[in-house]
């Protein structure tokens, strides 16, 4: 599991502690907010998410949830209808494999392409959809893969979509968080192209992920969940969740106005420095290959070459193996649906990452094949 | 809706805010906590239950969620499964109603009955019951009826429950909070009985709703729901959840340990003097009758005789024209099952209530039928 805050060069600005205390200290934010949100909350989400945007979205298109991961609940179930089908990314984040389970959704995946900077399969999505598809899900920045879609491939996306009339659930947890090429563009720039459901937290950015204050949002200046029926059905749905803290959710609009540029490019600067060393490290160890530098997030993807190793069955038996005689961990690509690949988080401290690294290196010698010369 | 933080005359124990100030200020609470909860929080909730249990919770037993709503939730969602129903008290908490519609559960009402001091119709649940029926749900003191049951009643609903095969889902959200003759009896000493789903939070006796802060609790000795399946179940449920922050969480040991009892009962005493002033002001009112005088939680349940009234048609009519006229709210019986009654939340400032039942009077006196003499 990716927690920066297991490591002490990741710690969120004293802005937003600081707000939380002085938002329960003053007493008045003990009580229940309403089930879709503070008014202030939700407008100081959507003030903050219309910066990136072409648009202004209103308070009433921001429904606040407890983390990302309700957010993602509210998506799938706000979706799920008998026969139903959802496209998925692989490899992906597990927690929507599993939400579509519990709310009776199809899960149909559509690959990821490692030599094309993990860009969506554009044809698979085509070939994947049909008459009861109600979404395809995009995380980006990517997780598990650290990648950062273009402007152009973003809208190719939309229009797919648009052309299949589906919806796309945009996950963007980690929003900002990009140090490449690409700078992040929201999925809800294209939201008058195709209709658009944000995903977002305050989780990675300003790195509390325990505080569990996330979003859900409506992305959508058409105005199709604008219908009463829909928002009707979206409220209610919010009245079983529980949702997060009345007191967390009032300090959100002193968090977003007073947080400073420099606390982000400070978070940018290490993920950066701990995604080379990833990166330079990995390129040392024949029997691993990483085709693509990750560019944002806080993940990558490697390949294992299992030919080159002696006595490794599979990534899973890689990483037991790895735990075991090195006690380093590392997930299994399986778990994130790619079978003998690995994911790595670097959102870790540089200098323990350069030691888990080396040991990695000498777990993968010790294994090696020994070809004769 | 029932909130008590509105009144001044309710506000939490010092302890509580301070729990939380140091959990957050410690800076070693802003990562997640494991889904289920903080192993100390679960520790610490099953000693606190335990107190009033003949056997001992185990922290296994105990599932952290985001206030008393998400335990609900997780509650029903478990217990679903195609063709599956669910025995709900009318009148009762329309969150049950609405939750079992998104998880597909059926409902199945039986009455409580106020000439018997809202005591479950024991018959009605066996007539109702059939070999699809999962659960059967109890609230305890009782919402919104403001009923305590006797030992004697849980135990012959647990005798009811195990004879039918079915769990009780005992809802203990207003646990603890009793002034009248039954001392609060926690579902869960019959756990030998029958297995009981014991959910509560901090929200009532600790007078934070908004911290969101529950729990879903095995009560369940005889160890049905320590099947490492359920159990499974359960957790990656609880996976897809969000759940409340991490730092609220951390707060929860101290809170538990060093809240006085007289914080306690002070709530109790104005919950006394509160239900006291309703109880007997509403007497005063021709046109309404109250069955039973409250004696725990913060709810009430009268009834209207319209044939006294003149121009109003039922019990929403009545409500909306009060709130019209004289700017008191009382919720419409019909949102709780029950047409043509009244519910009053007595959790508010005595001086407002007087006030306010006050505006009652007058506004029946007005819309009485003039009896020739």
């Amino acid at each position: 599991m990716g927690d920066p805050t297991a490591h002490s060069c990741f710690h969120t600005t004293h802005v937003a502690p600081e707000a939380v205390v002085d938002a329960l200290q003053s007493g008045k934010f003990n009580g229940y907010a309403s089930p879709v949100g503070l008014p202030q909350t939700r407008r100081a989400i959507a003030e903050y998410l219309s910066r990136d945007l072409p648009y202004k979205l209103s308070s009433d298109d921001v429904f606040i949830t407890s983390g990302c991961t309700q957010a993602i609940d509210v998506a799938l179930a706000m979706l799920a209808r008998p026969g139903a089908n959802i496209l998925l990314p692989r490899p992906g984040f597990p927690i929507y494999e599993l939400c579509a389970a519990f709310r009776h959704l199809e899960v149909r995946h559509f690959d990821l392409l490692p030599e094309k900077g993990w860009e969506v399969d554009l044809d698979t999505i085509e070939a994947l959809a049909d008459q009861n598809t109600v979404a395809v899900v995009i995380i980006n920045p990517g997780n598990p893969c650290g990648n950062v879609y273009s402007y152009q491939h973003l809208k190719k996306i939309a229009e797919t979509a648009e052309k299949l009339k589906v919806l796309v659930i945009a996950d963007e947890v980690y929003g900002h968080l990009v140090f490449g090429r690409n700078p992040f563009v929201p999925m809800g720039v294209f939201g008058s192209i195709v209709p658009v459901l944000t995903l977002g937290s305050l989780s990675k950015r300003w790195i509390v992920p325990g505080w569990r204050l996330g979003w859900f949002v409506t992305s959508d200046p058409s105005g199709m969940f604008r219908n009463p029926k829909v928002v009707e059905r979206i409220k209610k749905y919010f009245d079983i969740l529980g949702g997060p803290a009345t007191f967390i959710q009032a300090a959100v609009p002193g968090i977003l106005e007073l947080t400073d540029e420099v606390f982000f490019k400070k978070t940018i600067n290490i993920l950066k420095q701990s995604s080379d060393i990833c990166f330079d490290r990995l390129k040392e160890i024949p029997c691993i290959s990483c085709p693509y530098k990750p560019e944002g997030s806080m993940a990558m993807m490697m390949k294992l070459n299992l030919s080159l190793l002696e006595d490794i069955s599979d990534d899973i038996d890689f990483c037991f193996k790895l735990a075991r005689e090195e006690l380093v961990i590392i997930l299994p690509g399986t778990a994130v649906g790619l079978k003998n690949w690995l994911r790595i988080t670097f959102a870790a401290d540089p200098v323990a990452l350069e030691e888990a690294l080396g040991r990695v290196k000498s777990f993968c010698q010790r294994h090696s094949k020994q070809f004769e010369s």
